[in-house]
């Protein structure tokens, strides 16, 4: 590596849609670091968010930061204790640096640890730059037959990971409903067929999802009907599993009942059928942020002691069972890559992403920023 | 015994207030079953709802039916087959019969079981009759240092066991806050400190039970303040967690967090606070009936990952561990028993309880009905 | 069906190796019971120990009872309250019968109910006649896909479906070793392939076995070497391990150590190698029977951490779970049948599994033999 | 604090009772260390095994090395990045340092790690020294009604916590028999009281002991008989649960059984006794070094299911929950001090602790070794 302290070049946000490229020092490393030359960067939602609105939630944008944490790269420069991984090895990136010594930390629930500086997350800086350093525990050497791009998809994967395996705790053989059939929601839905379930539908709004959804993991297909004048989003709700039920063969308890719902798109509507979904004793994880506040049927919860937990982000062993489903086969992220833009592009590709279609009109599932170094045959 | 087959004196509701004592024939036993003499039945909320409303949630009474099932009894006559106590047994009694043979009640959650007969669920009889038959798995003999009012309190303790043993797993050291000091309430601040919890905070907004909290189970005590004007029920129930983690010295993580909240209300601002108060990664059980659909802040259910689960009556091993409880002296439930009514007074038993307090101006926490033969002994 | 009370030929052993057909009574109903013609049973290791010895650990055959609990059939007859089957559907057979009453029943542990009456268990009679009387919630029908020889086979199946789904709890990409690839070690390393193990190692002395666990789920096979002179059985069992983890790349923990090791053997070498083999934190299910006593290496147990487990039968969900994994071709029990005799010719069938080879020299791995009134369609 | 950096005057082993007095560096801190002035320090059992035999198990010294571990003290200075403890501060000692970055630390396993440096595990230094540095995560500040000796006990009772909650689970009403009434036996025992045991059971062949073990805890207890001539370890042990099951009502399955048994002996009939005893579905944990092989009756393992896991020191939440224990008076352990002894008296402190009994013939349950510099109120 032959390159000054300062240059990292950075694509960073300053507010809503004003984004601009500038150099940045290049960090420098602790004993226990890594850097990374940041091959390829997905989009991910809360990116949107960012670039979009100008802020995620209650977080806003006051100084400029770089966004991006869905990344893979090639370690550049080791610190002097780094021995899982060397220079040149291909890896993913995941995107955190915790504390190791507060509670959480030590009773392996780093996710959860108030210390943590997770990229991306204003005002803590993103993988869209030239170099990225981490702790070399964060970063898992690629197998040959992953792509970089494939280890960019590693962290969404990982998300879906820590929703279905790590706490649904899926097991093969159940039956598997996902409100949601973005990418988050089709990585749910893949993770559920590579760990055995018997039946996955998958809702959404957009029959092209659902087509979608179908063919990559054989899903059964609901298109939710229209909300009818005059009705409350329970009672639809409410009508709208009765004729899911119904049509789909759906029963309350027993084996042709839900044993878990996930939904991955936040909305209130979805958040109410899962509950009015899930079997008797069956589990609801909610991965998709966006209503803060939902109305929900808390009886039927009691009545039918149903489990209902939130999924945030991951936690040990999520990157390397991602990691394993995709080498193994069990698991293809390729196909969710519907756009690829380069570094110097990014704008364009915030924009697509942004608007969920390209300039071309074909409808974006997952964008890809390749690294400001890429080469042609670095994939 | 010597009865004709008639002669089962019962309290029959026929809808909203209307009540009265009809016989009614006493049941047949087949091999498994056993006949109780009942003693001492509890008046729970579901039976002052079907008291008071004529209905509890969508069922409403359209045939006389009898109300009751927290009771014990002596047992009166038992069928052929019956191994596990005899005639003149003291039993408190489960009040449900499960069908044994269906994919819940095989795997143990016979809670589940979609042809349960539960006492005093409309149409099913409840046990405010002389006698009342059961499967003889589903009575428990008491030791002999349990009285049969005790017996009687079984049930409700069981509820309470089956939210914070059974279904929230609590370990020793660990935090409790239980919103609602009624019996169910009281009973889990009891289970808790049976268990080993450090802490437990009682929330209810009648200062007088919060009184009674401090004293039984040496609770931390907490009194919501008013709602202010034109503040949301989210906001209030924000800004009360605030107050009540500054003044209690609650934090959002570690030794200072909240590990389980439990609502036993059924109030939509208590859900709501359940989920501002607990710690990351905590657990929020509901266990009382109330708001059938409830404004809940999702979006940190997600990002705490808490788990939120319904208690849904009883099942496997949760009366044996209640009645355990009661007998080691780990939980007191005498202290509960407020009222008591003999059989021919229990219309106005049902009144006072459905007031909240009798006419000489006593809180109501539990009432008892003695069974229309219970001797002045046998308490 | 057309039959005397007492046309029920069974096939009856009164000591080792005496064996003979006889005519026992059809069995009477009870409103929850079903009549299955029995058309395929398998021969299990048990049926050969009380065959060759005429007894089975300290049980001795004392009086004359058919053998034979792996079996499917066709239901004959229903009693009046049987609602899950009707006759002519073709069913698995689970054969045991429990008391649904006791607190293991309740809890849903019905492997462990005192009461229960288990087919084959000497005196209880076995499978092997024309007809067998099972509570109905004990028959699972046959999805049409699966045939009544696959019908059969779910009864060791879920031998391994209960060690290695069920007590084990493999999760995807872990790692096994499975000592004994005879039909239940093939079927625990056919669990584990399904539920997503990312590597299985078949250990057996017998290399046309490795050859087949290769070709069945592509295990990694290890033929132990011979035990040396003067080397006692724990220091082979060292030695032997040490050998194997340096041929295939096993470490002590990590993503490279064993997470499950199952013996189906019951040899003594083989619960000491299950020690020394699994890694730090992991597994060791104990299904084979065997040497009633083994030595140890016990303080590895305990430094490691280790969970070991004995795996008894089965219990809820693992006949479901079983026929699934066959029903979506997820596990192919099929291959695993290499003899097949007429029910009059049983006893060659006995004779043939008790050495382990057939007339013509090829070894077996299951036998199955056809009932009475099977017609040659009827696989 | 005023001493040079040589001053750190420890108790060196450099064979068997080969011991003296010398001076080492006082350890340099990093950021995130702390250095503790060692006041209280109790005599483990691996303690006594380096000192007797110049070994533990193939441990065997070859260099001078301090013993001791089980700790606590005065934090005497802290690193830089310090912020859970100050200068002055009372701390019990968690005597490892893990590496923080493996696969088992980030998972909550740290226990595992194999880069851990564990205290007065040679060549690893011990706590007999007048500094310790240790990592800041692994002190623990004392609350105020703990004692500096209650604060080195926290260590043993730390696997007791570790062995009876966080690995079996122990839930409140189950019943337990410990093996061994020393240390460790006498504090597991004191656990499964707090976590609500219904019945706990002490064996020991020491009359003494047992006596101590029922006015400590309650205890039922047993006194083994002897072995008789010619009866083998197995049938010795088989014979022993017989006897103790009728002398104490012991049965082998149901509320009447043993739900945990915990080994703290080592001793290979306890670990037969064990397997003997434990009813079906229960528990067994191995946390007592010794015997390095045991023959174990594994047939009896499988039919009963019972679980067997090894208890390998403590890991996340065990010291907090151990110090809660003793805080909140659910656990004394002050009754298990039996002797004390000063800092340049080490000798005779473990002479006395080899020999079971001082010079007085008083029995040695714990013995305390103060610190070089412990003031006369320094408890």
């Amino acid at each position: 590596m032959d390159s000054s302290d300062l240059d990292n070049i950075s694509f960073l946000l300053s507010g809503a849609r004003d984004a601009k490229f500038a150099q940045r020092p290049i960090p420098k490393l602790s004993p226990y670091d890594v850097l990374v030359a940041v091959k390829k960067t997905g989009i991910c939602g809360s990116d949107v968010h960012f670039y979009s609105e100008g802020k995620m939630v209650d977080n806003v944008v006051t100084t400029p930061f770089s966004l991006g944490h869905e990344s893979a790269g090639v370690i550049s420069k080791v610190g002097e204790e780094v021995k899982n991984v060397k220079v040149g090895d291909r890896v993913a990136m995941e995107p955190g640096e915790s504390c190791y010594r507060c509670e959480d930390c030590k009773a392996g629930r780093y996710q959860f640890c108030e210390f943590c500086e997770f990229a991306s997350n204003h005002p803590v800086d993103g993988t869209l730059q030239r170099y990225f350093k981490l702790p070399t525990d964060m970063v898992y050497k690629l197998p040959d037959n992953i792509t970089l791009e494939e280890g960019a998809l590693v962290e969404p994967l990982s998300v879906a990971v820590h929703t279905v395996s790590t706490l649904a705790q899926l097991r093969a053989n159940q039956k598997v409903a996902v409100f949601g059939a973005g990418p988050i929601g089709l990585a749910c839905m893949a993770v559920s067929r590579a760990l055995g379930a018997s039946r996955i539908i998958a809702i959404d709004i957009v029959p092209s999802r659902l087509e979608f959804a179908k063919g990559y993991v054989g899903a059964d297909t609901f298109l939710p009907p229209r909300v009818e004048d005059g009705e409350s989003k329970v009672q639809y709700s409410r009508r709208v599993v009765k004729l899911m039920s119904s049509t789909l063969g759906i029963e309350e308890r027993g084996v042709n009942g839900i044993d878990l719902v996930v939904d991955a798109t936040g909305a209130e509507t979805c958040a109410q059928m899962a509950i009015f979904l899930a079997k008797e004793g069956g589990k609801f994880i909610q991965v998709g942020f966006g209503a803060q506040e939902v109305i929900l049927p808390i009886t039927l919860l009691l009545t039918k002691e149903l489990t209902v937990r939130g999924s945030w982000r991951y936690g040990p062993g999520d990157y390397e069972l991602a990691i394993a489903l995709i080498a193994s086969g069990k698991v293809d992220m390729k196909p969710l890559v519907t756009h690829r833009f380069k570094f110097q592009d990014a704008i364009d590709a915030f924009e697509a992403t942004r608007k969920g279609m390209s300039e071309d009109g074909r409808s974006v599932i997952k964008t890809i920023i390749s690294g400001p170094d890429v080469l042609p045959e670095e994939h």
